[in-house]
């Protein structure tokens, strides 16, 4: 028997944002291969499941484990939050495949982003084109990331940031806001939501101003603003255009 | 009673990439209402629900029908394809509702949107930052578009285009292929998806020099690789940076 990879993204950790599929390809996964804080979210859902946790950047490793179990034969789970295809899990294991001339299936699983369970929280700011940005300089150059965001900024972009910030990357995020002050007024509205479609979710709204000085962590999704977005009846709303009669 | 109103993205249409949320705000609706495709999709999926279809760029008329159920106390689910959240229902609703002065409850339910549904099928294109356009200029002036084309082009993010053609509005594509060659290489890969997650779903590659002259329609979604984006076994893929050891 030829085993198969779903690389799955399972959403914020709430089983009611998954998708049907997603809960069908960690149900019947022989085994369910993902970081450990992932599969702590997991097992609780799904209790009888065979998991193999690893730490934190393991991605290769992760998924050379991935690959192996499949080349034997079982139908592994790949899992990571969100959408397993926004800075997820997917094009690491189609690469390290490729390097080991594994021939195996690999199916991509989406599944709802941070974005969007952020936005749904906060009401409507994503009604007009946006920027998807990841503050994380792990594996992109800080000063391309700053680019990204002048230019986003220039555009009038409403700019969602992942990442904003971990515990010894703790500056990235007031030089970003200062970045779009340049050319996006200090009192521009900003989202932010803490841990987004979990029980013990935080969302709240802020300035651009004082964006650097929030209490923001590895957990949040930031969006910020176009030069449209207001704030009215405690939801932030990007108008997409549609005329009100 | 009071009535309440979900604000529902129900993905590509195929059940199994909807969310359990999405499902029960629909089967739990004592009505539904939306665009007519939309409910022509739903409507074999929910045989048993009170359906309200409406016509195109009847945004507004809609949400006041929506709000008028909720006022008398039934629980509505007013649904977009996709993700409510992204160039959806969201928005449009919160802005009626308040220039009702309608008191109703309104909650987003956020659905996986086209960029990742088509992204899956694709390979793993947004494994870093990207921006998301519409090319429909009818809420947004084209002048703009195309400034946020060049502005993305130059930061080196993945594009991914919304709407990218419909049967009056035919140039916008090539033209925005052009303005993205001032920064990107012809060769750049370019992933188009046409009914993303549907069974009569149509998935293939192509160059930023070949885009205008692909058979594309509005029912297509076109996402263009970054300067690192390579296409490699049949799959579209934006390399993360991580190391491959």
């Amino acid at each position: 028997m030829k085993g198969k990879i779903y690389v799955v993204g399972f959403g914020s950790g709430d089983r009611r944002v998954m998708t049907e599929q997603a809960v069908s390809a960690i149900e019947n996964a022989d085994v369910v291969i993902g970081y450990i804080t992932y599969i702590d979210i997991l097992k609780p859902l799904f209790p009888n499941q065979n998991y193999i946790p690893s730490s934190m950047r393991r991605e290769t490793e992760r998924c050379k484990i991935a690959a192996e179990e499949a080349l034997k034969g079982q139908r592994v789970a790949l899992v990571s939050s969100g959408d397993s295809g926004i800075y997820g899990m997917s094009g690491i294991m189609l690469e390290v495949a490729d390097r080991m001339n594994a021939d195996i299936e690999i199916e991509a699983v989406p599944g709802v982003t941070a974005a969007s369970a952020a936005a749904a929280l906060l009401g409507a700011p994503l009604m007009n084109d946006f920027a998807v940005i990841s503050l994380s300089d792990l594996m992109t150059p800080i000063d391309l990331i700053y680019k990204r965001i002048e230019l986003a900024a220039l555009a009038d972009f409403v700019i969602c940031l992942y990442n904003p910030k971990s515990k010894l990357r703790t500056e990235h995020i007031g030089k970003a806001a200062e970045l779009i002050m340049k050319s996006r007024p200090k009192s521009t509205p900003v989202g932010i939501v803490r841990n987004a479609g979990r029980c013990d979710c935080a969302v709240w709204t802020t300035t651009l101003e004082k964006l650097g000085d929030e209490p923001i962590d590895m957990l949040c999704t930031v969006i910020i603003g176009n030069s449209e977005s207001y704030i009215k009846n405690g939801k932030m709303i990007t108008p997409r255009g549609y005329l009100i009669k």
